[in-house]
């Protein structure tokens, strides 16, 4: 915050608060705001009626709490004058922002610092990644229990959402079943589409432990019968394009050319117009944060960032694959989370 | 917009969006954002990846697409000029409102143009809220399979969010188990707590149908024995209160007015001081939304409006209640879209 000129940080409830004070508090209408002065303790401010809430949390700042008809936001200007340079978490409602702008001469953006604390994984963070990895695995590994012809996707969805809890998720984040030429959409979720013999299906599935890391791989999967030899070309492609990402990606490159090595793959092979989206995310309290692995991102990874690896090749109206995984950067290599094959499984 | 002097909309993912476009988009980095004109057609700026999951979901109007390292803002200058003044819904993210507000002169909040219109609910969206309403009230007619001394609440609270789910919801949006002194933190979740004999337990409990409408209902449970003679006089004062509300609330009263009426009733009994919250909150595509029941608020109630009456007692460390009915002003008087008993269900 000194380097940056701030003078405090505001942050409501969301992703950030979370890791910055554990407190998991739902983004309702009443202000919950973490002040951070640069230059004194920090305090939570909280409506009343959630004190005891922040308290089980175990949150450990001084708690200003305000009552129904008070306005919170005076609580904020207690701590923190009106000549500040504050900044305010990325997702920050409107509502508060323009609150927040009546009040303070200088409102910027705590992304910069929060992400610079985020994105670098600690031990135990990347325990909590790996443990999220290996549950979803768990229920990839299961897929052919639900995954076969005569079923719509939504059915599908709905007994992989149930596994996504049983193998260790504390909630669902998201279920993507494409089959067929749904495949080709890559943030399809699920429709009434009866999945058929031959197609080939997406399923792009994560949700978040209890110790509130995330999950998210991909796999494909062919629901029996042959699939067109113009996807088994693709597919292969694919495969070799994430493989050359995986060896690629290492404390000491950039984003961006984790990117650039997958995407050269897969124009090489002519295929350059399929692969419409960036190669990944950083993943950890949020599916999505930073960093970025795409162009223009010239961030050098270093140890403990962990992001998704996850080219795909899409042709619209006909087919998609996407091939997925979690890793996490080592002292000197990478760690890659998700271990299930990654070729096609025939079901 | 017009008398509000305002030239353009600017919707993100959130309920917003949903109930202006019928797109129920995943909050998530990449920028969507529905633009409406004051005078030309609206248009929906929405990532390449996206547009076939936006056109599946029957979005209407014009769909402008990016790539991955285009700069999406640049699509909404394209259709808003610089000069213009803008409204932003009330829930985007600060990253956004910045991003905006270096590219147009004058930036508002959409609240009180968008509230005008979701607070007042048609025929089909009270219809909807009926649904939901009967969907929970289902659970909690089926409270005695689960809740019973020497269980957690937290394992009661499992079974309840199953139950939610079984009994017609899409989602589950909260589970509150608070027993004993928990019952006495309004915003408790659940806990390791074991629940005893002769606990108060407080059960408030709510999701979103299939046709994305919100439950919220609260009752109060006996775990066997006898409650604390002084919770049971309170809890008399309560429901008195609560009924004086209901037949209160009304098109052409304000309100702060229901509020009152019922805070009144509690204050006579001479517990004014444990009731430390507002009596309610509007409900519709979010589970808290306007209007508010809560001093200060000098709406006047108008047919369609859908709201709370959920006048509550906590007395810290010993126990708490509550009871909560979803209502909705007809034409000239009151719907009460929960009916399961009121009293204190001993199981």
């Amino acid at each position: 915050m000194a380097v940056q000129g701030l003078d405090a940080l505001l942050v409501t409830p969301g992703a950030d608060l979370r890791y910055l004070s554990g407190y998991h508090a739902k983004p309702l209408e009443r202000l919950t705001c973490l002040v951070v002065p640069a230059d004194a303790d920090a305090v939570l401010v909280v409506p009343a009626l959630e004190r005891a809430a922040a308290e089980a949390a175990g949150v450990e700042v001084d708690l200003r709490t305000w009552g129904e008809t008070d306005d919170p936001y005076a609580l904020v200007s207690d701590v923190v004058p009106a000549s500040a340079t504050v900044a305010v978490d990325n997702q920050m409602w409107a509502e508060r922002v323009l609150a927040l702008q009546q009040r303070f001469d200088d409102v910027r953006l705590a992304g910069p610092i929060v992400s610079e604390l985020r994105m670098r994984k600690t031990p135990e963070e990347v325990d909590a990644l790996r443990e999220a990895g290996a549950a979803i695995d768990r229920v990839h590994a299961r897929m052919g229990e639900w995954l076969r012809p005569g079923r719509t996707e939504r059915e599908v969805g709905a007994d992989v959402a149930r596994a996504i809890v049983e193998e260790g998720h504390e909630q669902v984040d998201f279920v993507i079943v494409g089959s067929g030429p749904n495949g080709a959409s890559p943030h399809h979720e699920v429709s009434d589409r009866v999945i058929e013999v031959g197609d080939p299906v997406v399923v792009d599935i994560g949700g978040t432990t209890p110790a509130g890391y995330c999950s998210d791989s991909t796999r494909n999967y062919l629901a029996g019968g042959a699939a067109p030899a113009e996807y088994l070309a693709a597919y292969e492609v694919l495969e070799e394009a994430q493989r050359v990402q995986r060896e690629h990606a290492r404390p000491g490159v950039t984003a961006e050319s984790v990117d650039a090595v997958g995407r050269q793959v897969i124009a090489d092979a002519g295929l350059g117009d399929l692969f419409i989206h960036r190669t990944g995310h950083g993943i950890g309290q949020e599916t999505h944060e930073e960093p970025y692995i795409v162009d223009g991102n010239d961030l050098v990874l270093e140890p403990g960032m962990a992001f998704s690896i996850e080219p795909g090749v899409y042709h619209e109206g006909r087919f998609g694959a996407r091939i997925e995984d979690i890793a996490v950067c080592t002292e000197d290599g990478l760690e890659v989370l998700n271990r299930r094959p990654r070729g096609l499984v025939v079901l």
